[in-house]
């Protein structure tokens, strides 16, 4: 076998591990991991049979929705990669050129701030949930084609009333945080 | 002249009146006031050639574009029918079913978010501002077909700093409150 065939074996067999123990890795993270192109990391994962990040996501994201109690899925901004319904959850948005300030190619907070908010209502184990009242800061901006990864935890439920911490990341770099206080509305 | 007709011509004149102190009255709320049915109301509208709600927002809020520096129009939730650079301004925004949970027909908080938002940042007497803290509070669920009235104002103003309060009501009721603190990039 030639050099560089064995090199590719073995960056095939490490990228392999390298996505089971976070499937969620951009062919851009893989590829500054390999020191390989973008393209390369593409064939690697066409050889290997590994569907492109969306389709990776979706397909976890898939298996999370019917957990949800509080939402619809069409009412979930991002893709719901974990959940455990009372507790936390993660969700996972890619961002692209469309959500940017045509000035700056900074994405509005609104779309972070939405994929905060929808995640903080998806983790309430309650039929119907709305945000009362919410504290959040962005810490960092955030440019077209990042991965923005929410984590939420159910820092609080009691009665009719929940509060969820939402922290999201890009490269596990914070760049967002937010407070929510929810309520339920079937116990009012 | 029947009395009806001289009815009509009376309403018509009080219509007329009314939109001038504020043209952004719905076929609704107008109906409400003269208690009569909306197709009436169409049809004063109609005869006395005053478009519709949409387009009278619309036709306003033309105006007020080009003096915000901070934000392009295209970024902008709602239509902003006035604004003060540097001391605040007025937006509106029309909801309709997409907004809505499907669970309650209630309006998705970060409708009202990004309203609020976009509004915080048109104001800003600056050419690039991002959103740094908001404090927010939702205080009345909205429904489909509300016409939500966001007013914002500029509270402080110091080196690269804001701070803007936006409030959003409904038929003169708050329905959102929110505190933004605001930071201007073209300074740092």
């Amino acid at each position: 076998m030639s050099r560089s065939s064995c090199m590719k074996k073995e960056r095939q067999a490490i990228l392999l591990e390298k996505l089971e123990h976070d499937p969620f890795l951009t062919d851009e993270e893989l590829s500054e991991m390999f020191g390989v192109s973008v393209p390369t990391i593409r064939l690697d994962r066409l050889e290997l049979g590994i569907p492109e990040l969306r389709e990776r996501i979706k397909n976890v994201a898939q298996k999370n929705y019917s957990k949800v109690k509080s939402l619809q899925v069409k009412d979930i901004v991002g893709e719901l990669v974990d959940i455990t319904l009372g507790q936390g959850g993660i969700s996972i948005l890619e961002t692209n050129s469309k959500m940017v300030f045509e000035k700056t190619r900074i994405i509005q907070g609104h779309y972070i701030y939405s994929l905060a908010e929808s995640l903080a209502i998806a983790v309430i184990d309650a039929h119907v949930a709305l945000v009362g009242v919410a504290n959040i800061k962005y810490k960092i901006p955030v440019y077209a084609g990042s991965k923005l990864v929410a984590k939420a935890e159910v820092k609080k439920a009691k009665d009719n009333k929940f509060i969820v911490w939402v922290k999201i990341s890009e490269k596990n770099v914070e760049v967002f945080r937010g407070k929510f206080i929810l309520v339920s509305l079937e116990k009012i």
